[in-house]
């Protein structure tokens, strides 16, 4: 059973398109953060990921951590949040790589301790938004350095016309998004159609 | 029933004492987080703080969201993460103040939301470190600037050896840490004195 509806149903509620296909949903996952609603998110990733044998969820800072602590608490295993970093020095001891941000235009490090991320790990991503793949990248990657292997991603919400999704499929990993926005038309969100669709 | 231990014995067993008084505890709450862990010291700061009357819960990226999320689901409130941005123009939809980092070294601009954050909220501020005190009252100024009040201040760790307790004694806010670290002794960690101290 899909529990799509949960982010469907707040993002008809309280989502805002802006110019430029920028989804705005500050007010229960990217700045105001509703707890609640994000347990359920995080329970709804650890019931469709529950048989993969996941070792560790990774994220990236700062919005994927809510959905990934919750998904970790259920499926009991630590969480590791990637941080950003702008091309400072990087010590020795982590992975890292650069991502290219199309929101921010700038590029940006990505890094990860080399102590919590290992080949012993079969990892579940985790992140807010799938648009054009720029962050999934970089996550794969980092597992790739560290000989991890992934189990999955799990998207809160994915803009299934941008490209992002290929970069999970391109690396067969398996994508469950829980909602799939399929464009914006003048200002309205229309979700993929296997989802709900109003007006 | 305080459970202070909790926190205390993870250290004890995790935390690496690094020069200039730097408590590394990278392996559960500042870049792999246990989210079990973190869900027992968020219920923990909500049986707390659970007869204040509480609207909201406001932290700061990164490291306090795993925390105060849990918190918030126990106490079934929104939370608000204050952003950490540097010296970027800000828009005119925001509350924001300088914070200076001792451990950076550098100024940086904290700033909420003016849509998430206003005079009817009664706030619990939550935070991963207490230390010098500067983010305490980078957080307290942005609710002032609301004309939100503060119902008190949960902290994971705090280094009672320095003088951040007093940013929030001077507001009359109460403080429960649930740790807190009276000196570091050749490299050994050492609590206060209603905490447990071993060798």
């Amino acid at each position: 059973m899909k529990d799509m509806r949960l982010v469907e149903e707040r993002i008809l509620k309280e989502g805002v398109v802006l110019d430029g296909d920028v989804l705005k949903v500050d007010s229960f996952l990217n700045h105001q953060l509703d707890p609640v609603w994000l347990q359920a998110v995080g329970n709804e990733f650890a019931r469709y990921f529950s048989s993969r044998e996941i070792t560790k969820i990774m994220t990236i800072e700062s919005s994927g951590i809510a959905p990934a602590v919750f998904a970790g608490a259920a499926m009991n295993v630590p969480v590791i949040f990637a941080r950003k970093q702008r091309s400072v020095t990087l010590s020795d001891n982590v992975y890292s790589t650069s991502v290219y941000s199309f929101t921010k235009k700038s590029v940006s490090e990505l890094a990860v301790s080399k102590s919590y991320l290992g080949s012993a790990d079969h990892v579940l991503l985790i992140d807010d938004f799938l648009a054009n793949g720029q962050a999934a990248k970089g996550l794969i990657e980092l597992c790739k350095l560290s000989g991890a292997t992934i189990g999955g991603a799990g998207i809160v919400i994915e803009k299934a016309f941008q490209k992002g999704r290929n970069v999970f499929e391109k690396e067969q990993i398996e994508v469950y998004s829980l909602a799939r926005i399929r464009a914006f038309e003048n200002g309205v969100v229309k979700f993929a159609a296997d989802q709900i669709d109003r007006d």
